[in-house]
């Protein structure tokens, strides 16, 4: 039994704003969309009438369930302009259920509250390609982002009240607090583990070395890296002194917050395999180092059981739906310079499942394809062993011109297209490195001419691509992306590619791995690493963590750290400042160039305009 | 059809840990409790299985339905061993309902997040007499405090930011950059009335002086009176120091940060009426004053609907059960010093129209009767216009004991009993001051006597109560509070007395009413009030907010400002530091003493036993 939606009866000309348009559709009631695709009763969580989580029992149930196709949209290197892809994701979902009738499901990350109130644009798509009721896609969804800000700042508090304790008292009596009627917790076992004490030991049964091993962490404040987080855009929270209060004793020190989406915790959720995996991993975080250089993490502070604890609803996936009925998870929404930048692996799963042999499953990646889709492939693939059937390539004539240059401004369209379009192209190669079939959508926007269309098409497939389609989706909702939703579906059937990785994760180094992301991706000439890099690679490689993939962080701007260099440019050495390690989420993060995790608001926020009305309506959301 | 609950077949002797007992239950389906209590099908939204949101429709429907007895529950002067309010609240609730077959709902506070993994102890009742699932009561519930962490963060995000945007730009650009497109946002027209300028003129229709005028806050940094919060116990954001980033340019302040539940915005969800009504009080916060000492409001920050916009879903209460299954609605839990420490309105109200006429709404009102009881009385009946039938009073022979003082911890359990009973007397006093039956509820512990019981039983009745009745509900469930329920009752039906309030809030001035607390419910010969509290007090009086009721800020361990004073103490004098100003929550807060808004965390805090084990089960929690 398959369920693909409903198609909208009519479209409105011009384009109602989005709020109108989500306003003036009446959702399937959330619970009866879940039991249309498969999801049984006792598996299914209603958050009000709009809104489910999807217990992971789900993936127990339908083990032996052949997945389905598995397609992964990303983009080329993004401009001002905006190029829609998370609306063209909805369009193409839309247009394989409600249009060609295939089971389709899309997997798309929570939006961080931040941005929503303060620059304009939600990330539910737009226009007539949409999740609906896009207020409560922006705000809030089912709690997500909140425990993730709970559990990071719960670990925030455990480090500083730690080092405070650790200050204030002597051996013995901070001994005797830490294990009270002479017992260890569960989680202090591990600790004991580490520093080779016989676990079966009570408490008073330790040496005194033993006992003093045990009880300092002695974490030296300048390796802490672990920030506090807030899912608002918060400028002034970018660099504090903490711990002013006469209480803490003169005990100051200088952190920052990061946006919630920017949490090790985030990555790990989009990351993970389940509850356990989960706990398994924020027991693993490093958090500081200590004055002998040991890494010191969440389970040493005990703090790892309690953050999993409060991610417990978090770990499920929220259903939704598009504008036309397709059902749609939302689950997780790592940032994609600092992380990885895709939704989870869990909802992936789940959708693979529920979506069947017959079946599709659109899943978003952020950014350019050199960030989002290289991530996906490189971190998300290997951590989940999914492989994808397919990569939907979003362009459009606008931002393709972007890519030509300032210097080109005053050409011909034909010869802006003709420069810019090597980002394409190079974002087409790039895919076909992986082994995978692309096919571009080029988003249609206002104003584009047939002419110019014909010659992006043109031009992407000549660049490799499996076929390249123009799509209507923002205007005409499914309908619009038919054309290339019949592309998708082809391309998935002809997959006869093999799905390979960029290295090998156990025999390839940390600046081997780095290399090739810059040199075969990016097209750098060389990579240097600064000294502070070669010494952080050093380190890991005694802690055996060289064997983690890479995720790198830059600019989305360009395939090079430098924002400026737009269309494909060659030739440019990448500079590594530091690489910092994620070892709960499982990843190493070079990092190119400053980047920022806490985002400012402007001069009139959109909070401005955000209101009710007399009768509770929202006003002002986009 | 009254729908009572269900009777615990049996309880296990000795009473296991509240966890097992919590997970040895199945509650009701949410949805089906709903039904059961009278909600329709349409008034409910289902947050998973054991929760879910009441709409304020419900009140519509109901407008004309006879509201059910309301109790307010509260306690003697609190103490280190604690006296089980709200285990008791539950209990007596269990015993209306499961044993004596009234209608009966149960209105809680939100309990924080932050001392559920600090010390131990939630605010879910205890042994035989609590909420299930615990977990879901003790975690994120449904959402509440997260919403107004974020509408709080906003707005201090926004104050912020706004002075740095004032500071780095001149006149034109700025007021350009608030007015785009030529247009006023709607909320600025309410700054143009205050300004008095005609919000019928286009922006670009302004005179210089006028532009001027709306677009610079011109904020006095010294003055902002809005923290951040965070629901973690995090005392190094106690005193900090923002804005040392590069970006800040200089442009740094000290603040502070406080547990979520200590913000203003929780005491607003606590007392507005409606999501409107909720509106008017978010732009009538008092967020700092300008350089010319006027007050600059959530309003003129163009923050307030956003603010109000992100509590759409936490406007509603949340429906749980006890462990015999009558309804417990959970919603606010406002700071009970610095705030007035009551459940919502809105939730008092949905549950005595549900309740009806024949049934009956149990309330908790935070810390000792001097703080909750009065301030329940005081502002929240105020406020809602609600009147109360009877107060249920809470002791226990240990705290009793405990509030005849050091000296007398050698003197016999009668001696101590008779001495510290002082502190029980004046409670019942003060109550009776308001003209509402009081009945004592001794809460049975292990280890009190016959002769003990009966000792304070006879001086509770002595002082005046309506009745005197030991409860056994925690080893027992409802069953033991069914003597005390059945006085309970009969306090509602004897209620002729008429409810009044201690001071009229239009004729009485600021200092009146202030004094009139100190002396008449405190027992103090006399109030001084500072220099900046006179100042403060000037202020109020010239911008009409000192017919805003009094919440007293001070500590909850004696009658007096000082906590080392037990009993009933008289004879002190108070000083008034200084008086600050919540104009959205509708309350001035005189300040007795230093109150910290942002707890520590031990040593070993909770979190090191909070686990989950390999089933997923939760562990340690409590």
């Amino acid at each position: 039994m398959t369920y693909t939606g409903r198609k909208l009866e009519q479209v409105a000309q011009p384009v109602p704003n989005d709020i109108e348009i989500s306003q003036s559709v009446t959702p399937l009631k959330i619970t009866d969309l879940a039991t249309k695709v498969g999801v049984q009763d006792n598996e299914v969580l209603p958050y009000g009438d709009t809104k489910a989580k999807i217990k992971l029992d789900v993936l127990d149930r339908l083990k032996d369930q052949t997945n389905g196709k598995y397609i992964v949209v990303t983009g080329i290197s993004p401009t001002p302009l905006g190029e829609g892809k998370s609306t063209t994701t909805v369009g193409i979902s839309q247009a394989l259920g409600a249009h060609l009738n295939k089971q389709v499901f899309t997997c798309l990350r929570q939006p961080s509250m931040g941005p929503t109130f303060g620059i304009k644009g939600g990330a539910h798509g737009g226009g007539y390609s949409m999740v609906v009721p896009m207020d409560d896609f922006n705000l809030h969804m089912t709690g997500d982002i909140h425990a993730i800000t709970a559990a990071n700042n719960l670990m925030a508090a455990a480090i500083d009240t730690r080092m405070f304790h650790e200050s204030t008292q002597k051996d013995g009596p901070l001994f005797q607090r830490l294990t009270p009627d002479n017992k260890f917790s569960k989680c202090m076992l591990q600790r004991l583990k580490k520093l080779s004490i016989d676990p079966s030991k009570a408490p008073n049964e330790l040496t005194d070395e033993e006992k003093t091993a045990f009880a300092r962490l002695d974490i030296d404040p300048s390796t802490i890296a672990w920030n506090r987080v807030s899912d608002v855009c918060d400028r002034y929270l970018r660099e504090i002194t903490i711990g002013q209060s006469k209480t803490e004793q003169g005990r100051t020190r200088t952190t920052s917050f990061d946006i919630s989406v920017a949490s090790e915790v985030m990555a790990i959720l989009a990351l993970c395999d389940n509850l356990q995996d989960m706990r398994a991993r924020m027991g693993r975080i490093t958090v500081a180092y200590d004055n002998k250089q040991r890494a010191v993490t969440a389970e040493d502070l005990g703090v790892a059981g309690a953050m999993t604890v409060l991610m417990r609803d978090a770990i499920m996936p929220t259903l939704m739906q598009t504008i036309e009925g397709t059902p749609v998870l939302v689950h997780a929404g790592p940032f994609a310079n600092i992380a990885h930048g895709n939704s989870s692996i869990i909802a992936d799963r789940i959708a693979l499942k529920l979506a069947g042999a017959n079946g599709y499953v659109l899943t978003e990646a952020g950014f350019g394809a050199d960030m989002g889709m290289v991530k996906f492939f490189d971190i998300k693939c290997r951590t989940s062993g999914l492989k994808p059937d397919c990569v939907v390539l979003v362009a459009s004539v606008r931002a393709i011109k972007f890519h030509a240059g300032e210097d080109l401004k005053k050409a011909s369209s034909s010869e802006q297209i003709k420069q810019g379009s090597s980002n394409m192209i190079r974002h087409i190669e790039n895919a076909g490195k992986f082994g995978v079939n692309v096919v571009v959508c080029l988003n249609k926007f206002k104003g584009d001419t047939d002419e110019e269309i014909a010659q992006v098409i043109q031009i992407a497939r000549d660049a490799g691509a499996f076929d390249a389609v123009v799509s209507d989706h923002w205007a005409q909702g499914g309908k619009g992306a038919v054309d290339v939703s019949e592309s998708i579906v082809k391309a998935c059937e002809a997959n006869e590619k093999q799905f390979t990785q960029l290295y090998d994760l156990q025999t390839s180094s940390i600046s081997d791995k780095v290399n090739k992301i810059c040199k075969d991706i990016f097209g750098a000439s060389s990579v240097e690493f600064s000294q502070t890099a070669l010494q952080q690679i050093e380190r890991f490689e005694s802690q055996g963590l060289d064997k983690l993939p890479i995720c790198i962080s830059k600019t989305q701007y360009s395939f090079s750290h430098d924002a400026n260099l737009k269309g494909a440019p060659s030739g440019f050495v990448i500079p590594v400042r530091e690489i910092r390690c994620y070892s709960g989420a499982g990843f190493l993060v070079p990092m190119l160039g400053e980047i920022s995790t806490m985002p400012g608001l402007p001069t009139k926020p959109a909070y401005y305009d955000i209101d009710i009305d007399e009768d509770g309506k929202i006003l002002g959301l986009f």
